[in-house]
């Protein structure tokens, strides 16, 4: 099936939206997500981005039963690692369930790795980090197949989050 | 004890450097530190730089062993959650060990929280994240005591990682 990756603009956010509640109904966290396409379209495409975005998408010819044409996308921004130094962090990779098993999940992470690799003039990204859910066996597979590593199953790191209240107490002077 | 919490400047990346290999040493992974004080200076003055950092300071009359001032250090960048916006990710967060528990540890985790919940003017990070190894119970109480969830034990997510051979590989178009 053809289809194409390209960078992301504003205009996509609303199909970035919406397959961002599809991610989390798969996922089944669907009461966390607060992001509206609002906050995306400020936050990915004004001055000083807080993330970057790819879409896949397809020609009219393959639209979804729904009429999609933008049918997956990946949310990644540039990191640190006090380790191995500049890095990039893969948010998200979406692939809506009809065009699972095509390559567009793999051509989508591979864009990621391709424009973090040539940011800096020679100084790239030499990694790339994300999470995945352990009963989310396909995908698991799929990047143990990439030759990516679990680093909390090999090393044991865990991954931790400060939020809510006990973010604001935190953050208190 | 006083100690002093501001944020990083150029002149202290010699200083970041050697703690990143006190910490490695701690967490058992020297063999997979490759940056250098150069780096630090280059990734994180420049413009768009890929990190920030805290720096805890004691005066001359508390100075180390070794007579060292700057005795811990945070690594922050800015980061995002397609659940919840805004985000930023704690990189390291390092006291040398004759400094440990008289909350400088705290006064910088407070600090990197206060800095991102700051900026963009009433639209700041709602959400701190990070990772620990399981092993190291002292700190893994430390941020269970500050209210942090462990996302890999309540969820199930694993935090992976494509680096090397890997990336170069997922990165060729």
């Amino acid at each position: 099936m053809d289809f194409s990756i390209r960078a992301a603009n504003v205009e996509d956010c609303k199909d970035i939206a919406r397959m961002i509640t599809e991610l989390a109904e798969y996922e089944k966290v669907t009461d966390q997500v607060k992001i509206t396409q609002r906050d995306l379209e400020q936050d990915g495409f004004s001055k000083n981005p807080f993330f970057h975005g790819i879409i896949a998408e397809v020609p009219e010819q393959h639209k979804s039963k729904e009429g999609h044409m933008k049918i997956g996308y990946a949310l990644y921004f540039f990191s640190y690692s006090s380790w191995m130094g500049r890095a990039v962090f893969m948010e998200d990779l979406y692939v809506m369930p009809e065009y699972r098993g095509k390559g567009i999940g793999k051509a989508l992470m591979s864009k990621v790795a391709q424009v973090s690799r040539s940011i800096g003039s020679g100084r790239g990204c030499h990694q790339l980090n994300f999470t995945v859910l352990d009963w989310n066996k396909s995908s698991v597979d799929f990047y143990l197949h990439q030759g990516c590593t679990d680093v909390t199953t090999d090393m044991g790191y865990h991954y931790m989050s400060c939020k809510g209240e006990a973010m604001e107490h935190l953050a208190q002077p």
